[in-house]
């Protein structure tokens, strides 16, 4: 199957199994989160408390662990909850928010990574960079692409590491260590709202809920996005902004189709 | 005094009031609660630290809790903030998310409704009917109703603990345990946006705060939201979807007045 | 430099340097902090944990504490952070909400003035009254302005603290100790949304991020949130309210820029 035609079967599997996507995630786009998955059509549930996690993860299709506040309680849970996640084959996606900027946050990805070998771990340039051992001047969360750079730098650390990469930028990137996808649907403004970044990796979540081809998932939740930001873009009037952006966005997530995904994706393999 | 009346004399004293709604809720859908409590004409305030949330219920007029993001550290600031509005007179509302899922939910509702007999408890079908101790399959926080069951349930339920029940679903469902209300507002996409059913709990918290009839207080939040989520609806163009609902349901809120929601609340007595 | 002028550069140098705003906040606004931070231009990031906070505000160019729903584990994280941006120079910015309500809020907002001697202190008139040590009834977190008495007490307290005090209200209130500036932009409607006086002291944040005059920061702070107030507020048509209102917010605060501030802020020396 092109990639085209899994992007659609991935969009129509998601309306139709509507999965659940356990989220461990930071509190400030917790909100945002919850509706994007809904607005593509999966269903989400927020659980952190050591307690219920490996309970919760148990009737979950995906498990997103985003580290944007993580804190020593939480630390736990996403462990806890990503190692019951691989013993019941659940697809662990990983958003290592920030890491490189603390050793909080570079001690926490590590372990994750060591321990969950997630399925899919997305991030910007300069947080897959550090993953990936190199050094990087990194300033709070901020993106810095690097085309060619970048699809080394997927492809080698997907194969060490048997994980997709994915790094999002003004060219989005995705390996699995053989092949390599650019994505270049998107829009600069994206990057003036907050939550963008944990959003496309739930929507990844969300569509790893339904396939086991994490690869396709993963481009298809980047091109979504991608896309959904470009029609809300398109949309704004002379003294509309990011208000009016963000709420746009979310309608252009609910009312993305198959077709209209297949169709206006930018894809290039490299 | 007619229910539709007793409708309109709630907001309108709500209006009056401002009444004072302490919550200790869930961190994915607690700005919407402020909001929306701020925009039926409530004031909401939020504080969990188990040091504060007795003094902080002394000011308040009800107390919202809810379990969606529970964990060791809240539950026992809930109990404690439970235990001091029963003391002073304060209504406690209950919304049970997700109970059934997972033990550590069950548990915890279980102790919360025995220590504080809830005046009132909010729920979707699957959660009311783990705590009226029926076996029903549950999958995260979704809703299933199922009307002709669903009273028995209801006033059962309601008789049983002297709490008034309301679950939410396609026609919603009041009980104070002698006679049940049937509530047709509302529209389906409430369910494409987190947070309306927390939202509601939150109205229906504020309604209690200014009459002790919380009968006619669960009738007019549920009323509340179902009435304005039909407004929203009915105002979205073609390419508009749940961003936009969601902006919309806040100024359908806002824009309530008594006579609106006296008019055209579709209630039914069983 | 005119104070005008002053208004014009700051936004121009937030324009310019982007600067990184560390916040430990609280949960129920922190996402409309983070947007608003990037509306105007800034970078947010927000961490809490102890163990990587101090780290984290070094890379910052100002760091705002807000005690919105403190706990025991955040208010350690406060103090860490806050005394990591005194030795390095980074001004701190202290949003103490709701302070007399609660003995905690009291203690920690005392134990955060004098550990910090935060560069700013922003509150509404209630909470500025409370630091000032006056008696005064609070109701939650709702606003009591009062001019007169007012600019007595932020003088006052401006000169015995030694920070900016600012005052939000009908009428916002600067003062250093000397200088005392009354502001006149803003509407009514902002109280009907949660987080504008947060989003306000973010904005503050932001701009002492770019200077170190940082009465005229705190004097763009509340001008530039008052005055897309103003221009949200206008643009409401019939059926519109606060859902509208709070997305043309953020719109308003992103088209901001250094000549409209300075032309249309109402700015009055006492």
């Amino acid at each position: 199957m092109q990639i085209r035609e899994k992007l659609s079967t991935n969009l129509s599997l998601v309306k139709e199994k509507s999965p659940l996507i356990h989220h461990i995630t930071n509190y400030v786009t917790v909100n945002d989160c919850a509706n994007i998955v809904l607005a593509i059509g999966g269903s989400p549930v927020m659980a952190d408390d050591i307690e219920e996690v490996e309970e919760m993860v148990g009737f979950a299709s995906a498990l997103v662990i985003n580290i944007g506040t993580l804190n020593s309680r939480t630390i736990e849970s996403m462990l806890s909850a990503g190692l019951k996640a691989k013993e019941l084959g659940v697809p662990v996606i990983l958003d290592p928010v920030g890491v490189g900027a603390t050793k909080l946050r570079t001690n926490t990805a590590a372990r994750l990574i060591q321990t969950l070998k997630p399925e899919v771990i997305r991030g910007n340039m300069s947080e897959i960079k550090v993953l990936a051992g190199l050094e990087v001047a990194i300033k709070g969360v901020d993106s810095l692409a690097d085309e060619q750079d970048g699809s080394v730098v997927a492809k080698t650390l997907a194969s060490e590491l048997g994980s997709i990469i994915a790094i999002t930028g003004k060219t989005d990137i995705v390996s699995d260590g053989k092949q390599v996808c650019l994505l270049d649907n998107g829009h600069q403004i994206l990057a003036d709202v907050t939550g963008t970044g944990c959003m496309t990796t739930s929507l990844v979540g969300t569509y790893c809920g339904v396939t086991k081809d994490y690869f396709s998932a993963a481009v298809a939740g980047i091109t979504s996005m991608g896309l959904a930001g470009e029609i809300a873009q398109a949309s704004l009037r002379h003294g509309e902004g990011i208000g009016t952006f963000r709420t746009r966005l979310f309608d252009s997530i609910y009312n993305l189709n198959p077709e209209l995904l297949a169709r206006e994706g930018k894809i290039r393999y490299e």
